[in-house]
């Protein structure tokens, strides 16, 4: 049986994530003390439903220990997120995730239960910023404490050398996973594809190796 | 020379990219009207400054001008957010980056000149809810809008079996660009390396063929 999700809060990242579940074709139900908010989103999600999530009457009457999974992402209200995750954790929610604000808001979540804790915003911003710090470098995503995959705007000296002529593994220390060429996506780029002016290298590397191709 | 960088709104995602910018070494002015907010970041940036940015006469003395990149992150006030956008843009700051709050803000952000556009929110709903769908799907990156990039938590049925064996490409139509074991992270996998019990395989594929294995 397909997993059951319900989202509580639904600020932008909520409703992301409700939306996204829903288009998936996954029951998705929201649940926002904003009336507003919640006509916005109705036709969007399978149910949506003005309620306080801090009140565990109108919590309970909603069937909430029936869902697989709960996102609370209720974001600006520490308190209130605090005591959400709590109670649809004792409701019996397998799996809870939620919005923090700050380090000591993400340790309290763990301490009473939540199964995870996200940070949307920094998360972004880390990634933003090091997509701004070079002019080569276009996107930016941390795979592992040191190493991160990045998309490379082609320089000058790569345009009309193949694969196996820039040889990045031995030069940069990094392997080419795909290549971007206009719309089109190739991942698995053959070693004697030529590079053309305009295309994008996906790239896997060492932090280091790729703050080496940064600074180019 | 260092790119030099304004950061203009100092909520959780601007807050974020200044402190990592200034942590890859870059100088980094911060300007918030919340005077608590400027005090609580200035340790971590070169210049924090209260003031409110859509006073022309105080952004202007600010030499904004100078700065090559303004990242503008006011999220909830949307018209304070254009104002701004606009207004360093025409002081000629050459690279604007604005957070955005919805599509329509998005388009008269590019109309009035901003060179970037981003949804913070948005877009970690989007990858978080694909972590979610599946048991198996640990990450998910957009990397065009067909194509992903995901870390898979091995499957039984691969425990054992080498990267040839499996050969997730005909099988899955996917590339497997990485494995995770433990702590550590191989970026050039040998087809003879035997998948253990607890890695992750970070493969690179077409959407549909990564939904396939969402649904193991
Ligand atoms: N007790 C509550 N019960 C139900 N919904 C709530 C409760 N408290 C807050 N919300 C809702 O949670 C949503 C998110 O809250 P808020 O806007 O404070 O978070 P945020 O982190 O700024 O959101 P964003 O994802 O837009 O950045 C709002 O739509 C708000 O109405
Ligand atoms: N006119 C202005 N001048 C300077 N700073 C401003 C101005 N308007 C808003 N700010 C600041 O911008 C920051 C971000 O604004 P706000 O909290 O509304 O956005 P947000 O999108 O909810 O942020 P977050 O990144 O935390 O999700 C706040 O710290 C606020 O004080
Ligand atoms: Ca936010
Ligand atoms: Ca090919
Ligand atoms: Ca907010
Ligand atoms: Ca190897």
């Amino acid at each position: 049986m397909k997993k059951q999700f319900v989202v509580i809060g639904c600020g932008r990242f909520g409703t992301s994530v409700a939306k996204t579940l829903y288009n998936m074709g996954y029951e998705v139900l929201v649940i926002d003390k904003n009336e507003e908010t919640i006509q916005s989103i109705a036709d969007s999600v399978t149910h949506a439903v003005q309620a306080d999530a801090t009140d565990e009457k109108s919590i309970k009457s909603l069937g909430i220990r029936n869902f697989d999974v709960a996102v609370v992402t209720i974001g600006s209200n520490i308190q209130s997120s605090i005591l959400v995750t709590l109670m649809v954790k004792e409701l019996g929610v397998e799996y809870v995730i939620t919005k923090a604000q700050n380090e000591l808001h993400a340790k309290v979540l763990y301490k009473i239960g939540a199964d995870r804790v996200v940070f949307p915003e920094r998360e972004m911003g880390v990634r933003v910023a090091h997509n701004l710090v070079s002019s080569n470098i276009m996107d930016y995503i941390e795979l592992a404490p040191d190493y991160s995959i990045v998309e490379i705007a082609t320089l000058d000296e790569w345009i009309g050398k193949s694969l196996v002529e820039l040889n990045m593994r031995s030069v940069y220390g990094v392997n080419v996973m795909a290549i971007k060429h206009g719309p089109n996506i190739d991942i698995s780029p053959d070693a004697e594809d030529l590079i053309e002016e305009g295309d994008v290298l996906v790239v896997i590397g060492h932090n280091d190796d790729i703050r080496e191709i940064e600074k180019k």
